[in-house]
C-alpha cells in the first residue's frame, strides 16, 4: 500500500487548533488501512518566533518532499512589526512559489442551513456554487522591481510590478476551463484591460485557449471592477472565475463572504503534473485567516481546515470514496445542528472546535 | 454676478441622455439668476467616432479652462476592438491625468426608500453612508513602464506599474481625513501592505499624516481583501475609507453596489487647490457606465448624473442653498414614488429618464 506524506503547517492564530481535528481525521483513516505519513513544522509568525524566518529551509526541503502540505493560517498583530522579509505572510508566499503552486482553486459554496448567516438576501445566495481559479505564483505579487527607495530630498518612491507572460496565462486558463467542464460550463474572466497591458494579454490569452481549446464551454469576459459588483449583486450567474493573483485575493474573499460560511470555505494550491510521475506538488488551506481574536479560545470553525484535507484526499491521492464519505459526514453533523458560534443561528448552543471534530470522527 | 463654466461631455451609452437632464436644471438655476455657461463636447467612443481619438486636444483645452467638467460615460462594445491608445477610457482617464484629478470622492448612501432594492438585508444597509476616497492619478493606471512586449519565441509578456511617491499619498490622506472630520471622524486606510511595496508605503504615509496633523480622527488599517469582505458583511463599520486607485476602482464599485441604489451615486474627483486663485480643477461622473443594454431607450436614472451636478455645486461653486434645493428635490420625487425602472419596487409603475428630469424640475 502506498503512503500518503503529508506535511502539516498549522502556523499561527487559529491554526493549530483547527488542524488538530485534521489530526483525529487522519489517526481515523489510519486506523482503517490509510497509509498518511504526517509530519509538523511551523510556519508564519510560529517560524519567526522560534528561527527568526518565516519558514525556515528544513520545512521547505519537507515541503517539497511531501505529497501534501496542509497549511492553517499566518499572521496575527503580535508581528506587525517585524521586517518586511520575514513577515508572517513570506512563508505562505515562499511556499506558494518555490513549488510553483501556480493555481489555487477556491469553491464558494452557500449551503443552504447556512444560507441565513449570509449578508445576503436568502434568494441571492441560497445554492451558490462558484469556483474562483486564482493565478497563484505571478502577478504583483511577485513581479520585480519590487521596491521601496528613499530619494535625495528624503521623500520615498514604492513600486510594485505587475507582470505576466502568455505561459502563465495559458497554464491558468486551462485550469479553469477543464474545472467548467465538470461543472457548469461557463468561465467568467476577470481582468482590468481598459487600463492594465497585463489585463490586455489577459484577455487575449484566454480568447486563444478558448478557441483552440474549449469551444463548447461559455466564455464571457468582464472587467475585475464589475465581476465585483456582480458578485455582490447575482452572484449565481457565475460558475468558473478565472483571474490574476491580486484581482483573485480580492474576489475570492467576496464570493467566500457572500456564502455566510467564511468558516467553512476550503481551498487547494496546485503545481504543474509531472509528465513523468504524473503527480503535482500541493497546498491545502482554508479560505479564512488567523482570526487572532478568537485564537486560543477553542471557538474556530475547524470545518475549512477538514473540508481543505478533503480536498487533499480528492485531488492528491485520488481518493475519491473516502473525500465523499468525509463530505456526507459533514453534511450530516452540519444538519444535526451540531455548529460552531460562527455558523449556530442566534439563540440556539454552538459547541466548540473540538467537539464539531469529534462529531465529525464519530459520523464517520 | 460671476459666471460658472461648465464643460458637458456626455459621452457614450446613456451618457447623453442623462445628460440632457442636467440641461434641464442648469435653464432652470439660469432663469432664476445663476450665470453658468455651457459647453458641450465629446468624448470616448463618441470622440473616437468623430475624430479617432477618445477625446480630441479642442476639448481638452475646453476642460482645461473650465471651472467644472460634467462628464456622463463612456466605452461600449462597438468600440472593443478599436486600438488601446484611442480606446474610449482613455479620454477619462488623460482627463485625470491632465487635470491632475487625483482625489476621487464616491459617496455610497444607501437611501431608505431603496434599500429593498440592494442584494443585501435591509438591516445591513439601511442608512449606510459611506466615503470612498481614491487615489486617481497614480498606482498601476499611470505607472511606467505599461508595456506589452513580444519575446524572440513569439510569446508576449505584458507590465504594469504599481507606482505610488510620498507626497501622492499625503496628498489624498489629508483629503480623507478632512472630509473625516465633517462626517463621523474615521478613516479606515486600505492597501496591502502584507505583499506590496506601495502598500507599506501607503500605510506609513498614513500613519504619519494621522499622527502629525489629524490625531484626534480614529485611524484604522486593513487589508483590501479583508476591506472587501467587511464592505459585503457589515459596510456600515465604515466612515471614509482611503485608498489607491486600483482598490478603489475596485472597493467604491462593491460600495456602490450595496446600496442598491447604483443608478444614483454620483462622484467627483478634484484637483489641488490654487494657492492663488483658490480654485480646484474638477469633474463630476455618475458611478454607474455606459450601459448600453438600455441606452436610448429613455430607461436610464437621471439621478447619478443630477447628483453630480449637485456635487458641482457644492464643491465646484460653493452654491450650498442650491445644492440643498436639489437634493431635496430629489428626496421629495423619490418619496412620492416617481421612480425609473431600476429603483422602483416590482409591481409599480416606473418612468423614464425625461419624466423624472421632469419631476424634479418641477419640485424645484
Ligand atoms: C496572507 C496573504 C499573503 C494572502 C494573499 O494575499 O494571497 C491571503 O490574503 C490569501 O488570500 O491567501
Ligand atoms: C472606465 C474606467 C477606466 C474607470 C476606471 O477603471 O477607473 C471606471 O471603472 C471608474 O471606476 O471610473
Amino acid at each position: 500500500m502506498a503512503t500518503h506524506k503529508l506535511l502539516l503547517l498549522p502556523g499561527d492564530g487559529i491554526g493549530p487548533e483547527v488542524m488538530r481535528e485534521v489530526e483525529k481525521l487522519v489517526r481515523w483513516f489510519n486506523a482503517r488501512g490509510l497509509g498518511f505519513e504526517t509530519e509538523t513544522d511551523l510556519v508564519g509568525g510560529a517560524a519567526y518566533d522560534a528561527h527568526k524566518v518565516s519558514i525556515s529551509e528544513d520545512a521547505m526541503k519537507r515541503a517539497q518532499a511531501a505529497d501534501a502540505v496542509l497549511f492553517g493560517a499566518v499572521g496575527g498583530a503580535k508581528w506587525d512589526n517585524v521586517p518586511y522579509a520575514v513577515r508572517p505572510e513570506a512563508g505562505l508566499l515562499r511556499l506558494r512559489k518555490d513549488l510553483g503552486l501556480f493555481a489555487n482553486l477556491r469553491p464558494a459554496i452557500c449551503y443552504p442551513a447556512l444560507a441565513d448567516s449570509s449578508s445576503l438576501k436568502r434568494e441571492v445566495v441560497e445554492g451558490l456554487d462558484i469556483m474562483i481559479v486564482r493565478e497563484l505564483t505571478g502577478g504583483v505579487y511577485f513581479g520585480e522591481p519590487k521596491e521601496l527607495v528613499t530619494l535625495e530630498d528624503g521623500s520615498q518612491r514604492a513600486v510594485d510590478t505587475q507582470l505576466y507572460t502568455t505561459g502563465e496565462i495559458e497554464r491558468i486558463t486551462r485550469v479553469a476551463f477543464d474545472l467548467a467542464k465538470k461543472r457548469r460550463n461557463k468561465v467568467s474572466s476577470a481582468e482590468k484591460s481598459n487600463v492594465m497591458k497585463t489585463g490586455v494579454l489577459w484577455r487575449q490569452v484566454v480568447s486563444k485557449i478558448h478557441k483552440a481549446e474549449f469551444a463548447d464551454v461559455q466564455l464571457e469576459h468582464v472587467l475585475a471592477d464589475n465581476c465585483a459588483m456582480q458578485l455582490v449583486r447575482n452572484p449565481k450567474q457565475f460558475d468558473v472565475i478565472v483571474t490574476d493573483n491580486l484581482f483573485g485575493d480580492i474576489l475570492s474573499d467576496i464570493a467566500a463572504m457572500l456564502t455566510g460560511s467564511l468558516g467553512m470555505l476550503p481551498s487547494a494550491s496546485l503545481g504543474a503534473v509531472d509528465p513523468v510521475t504524473g503527480s503535482r506538488k500541493a497546498l491545502y488551506e482554508p479560505v479564512h485567516g488567523s482570526a487572532p481574536d478568537i485564537a486560543g479560545k477553542g471557538l474556530a470553525n475547524p470545518l475549512a481546515m477538514i473540508g481543505s484535507f478533503g480536498m487533499a484526499l480528492r485531488y492528491s491521492f485520488g481518493l475519491l470514496d473516502e473525500a465523499d464519505l468525509l463530505d456526507k459526514a459533514t453534511a450530516n453533523v452540519l444538519a444535526s445542528g451540531t455548529r460552531t458560534k460562527d455558523i449556530a443561528p442566534p439563540g440556539t448552543n454552538a459547541v466548540g472546535t473540538q467537539e464539531l471534530g469529534d462529531a465529525i470522527v464519530k459520523e464517520l
